[in-house]
């Protein structure tokens, strides 16, 4: 080996060492950034997850109570004698038996959606899971509104009757008994705002 | 230059000009792949945003029809003589008044998303004109639903009655106006339906 092709050897190999350290140099700020900007997406997505645990809590409360006010809201009025009374309960309006097993079934969701809810904390970027939850909330959210919807109906038509169609107002009378009925039905429509934001939380966390 | 050196630029020119050719080689596969992968992923998301406007024009003639049925539906009973009318109307029934604006308001919603929704075909990777539909639809699901619920638990006591609340059928002596009613109820249950599936979709069009 003479020493110009010592010379050029060495030249060859500082160049290649020299690219190599660029490329070296270069990867890691890359992936540094690229890291961030995943732990950061990763980060937010867990954040929206815990978001969408604790709205699924705020929306079991919300239909507990709105199934459990009506059943325990009658009341009773003595007429005349206490051998004829008026006995008034929840299921005399049959509207009613179903507002309170459409927000028993909201709840039984929400027990049985918490697995999937918590599935996608454990892992922010698992999208079946998400995507079964904001197809079967959309479903509560029509359930729980029709409820809702139906069940206010009936108790503005209790308060206030219809007179073209010789409907009365009984909440003149039941005034106990109406005012746990409404209850129950705001307790609801909070339900169901509960259920439109959860909706809204996973359209976000599914979001690029 | 002796023949020594030359060979040695000549071995590492063609090291080189391989490795070059390498790359080359590697990267029009991986190019086409992601660009195939690329193209699949923007047709899929185009045919969503198609499905989308068509299930809008499904919507919109539902939501249509629900609030046009109850203004056409009135109905005269003769009684005893022609001076003495009984007139059924459905702004009789206050619920049909919400019933109808509901309607009307998802009508108008329909119409304003249009744009939007075109805009999703034209450019089907804009995800901020998709998280605004997605929005103001699970809103209308809850107003489309709640007037059908609310309406239909009017119906129901039109048609049955509630003896326990001495409410009366109507629905025996207008008839024609009850159906009238019912078809408008059952139309918006239709268009709720409709703006589910509105909000399915661009979940799907929305995940990555």
């Amino acid at each position: 080996m003479d020493s110009k092709e010592s010379e050029n050897i060495a030249v060859t190999d500082a160049k290649a060492a020299a690219k190599g350290k660029a490329a070296e140099g270069a990867h890691p700020t890359a992936d540094v950034a690229m890291k961030t900007k995943t732990q950061t997406r990763r980060g937010s997505k867990k954040g929206l997850a815990i978001v969408d645990l604790v709205l699924r809590l705020g929306a079991s409360s919300a239909a507990v109570a709105a199934a459990y006010s009506p059943l325990s809201s009658e009341q009773i009025l003595p007429f005349f004698t206490q051998f004829l009374q008026f006995h008034a309960e929840y299921n005399d309006l049959p509207t009613f038996t179903f507002f309170v097993v459409a927000n028993a079934i909201a709840v039984g969701y929400i027990g049985l959606s918490m697995p999937f809810s918590i599935v996608c904390i454990i892992r922010p970027r698992a999208i079946g899971p998400r995507l079964l939850l904001v197809f079967c909330d959309t479903v509560m959210i029509a359930l729980v509104v029709a409820a809702a919807g139906a069940s206010s109906a009936i108790m503005y038509l209790a308060h206030n009757g219809n007179l073209d169609s010789n409907w009365l107002a009984i909440c003149m009378q039941y005034t106990n008994f109406c005012q746990g009925l409404s209850g129950a039905v705001v307790a609801s429509f909070v339900a169901a705002v509960f259920f439109m934001l959860l909706v809204v939380n996973s359209t976000f966390a599914l979001k690029k």
